[in-house]
């Protein structure tokens, strides 16, 4: 078996990336797959890359995206002073699902969080994703919070 | 009557800030307001100040700090590659609670993210903080998310 490979995302990974955040029951209704890619996600993942507190990360098995998410590293006063990684928009290629990727991507991105000094890991679910919350409290993390979001 | 004056954090309001974030239900387990300011307070600041993503924000009224907040700007692929504002570490001084400077200091950090090109603002909010959510909810948020933390 192989084992799956962690590493920082390149432009060349788009439209895998792209199309794992369109194949979301929520993210099928925001995201816009048709190629070329739309510019606005060029000049984000540009924007990510250029930015040393975003590391956004793929998953590859077998030359195979399988994965991603983005960590972003965010300096703050409270808790005398911690950094937090804040983990986002994680996702799973469909042939991956059910495999136990997940628990290890997560796992990675924890261990980055810790090699960075972080003292607070943290990240928002929808309340819709349940099973995804039982998978969260299960690893460790506390849903001590409500997320809010305002669309502009 | 004077209106309050939104500017970003100096140095100098090191002090006034930390106070507001020990002065808090939450907080005051989590902080150290000995003078002089551990020392990783000072170092929380100035990566938050070197880093053009941060906005470290305080408001003052007659010379004095009375309210504190952080917008972080993060670069994202999903959403078709829109900008997020996070909200984090909202307090307000004792002597300015249930004056509506909240709401005021809120609607002025959407105001911040619509500036910079975001399409969502965020923040996350302890369950136990149950006035908070209705007011966020009256402001044109939605609870939609849950939020988890991990401590390292």
């Amino acid at each position: 078996m192989s084992e799956p490979i962690f590493r920082r995302a390149e432009q060349a990974d788009l439209p895998a990336i792209v199309a794992m955040l369109a194949d979301d029951i929520l993210g099928q209704q925001r995201e816009d797959t048709r190629m070329p890619l739309a510019t606005s996600y060029v000049h984000a993942f540009q924007a990510i890359q250029a930015d040393p507190n975003q590391f956004l990360a793929v998953v590859e098995l077998n030359g195979e995206v399988i994965g991603t998410l983005q960590i972003s590293y965010m300096p703050g006063l409270s808790h005398q002073g911690a950094w937090r990684g804040e983990i986002e928009s994680v996702r799973i290629a469909q042939s991956a699902r059910g495999s136990g990727l997940g628990r290890k991507m997560i796992l990675w991105a924890v261990e980055q969080c810790r090699a960075r000094q972080c003292r607070i890991v943290q990240l928002t679910s929808d309340l819709k994703r349940v099973d995804a919350h039982r998978f969260y409290e299960h690893i460790g993390f506390t849903g001590s919070h409500k997320g809010y979001k305002m669309m502009l």
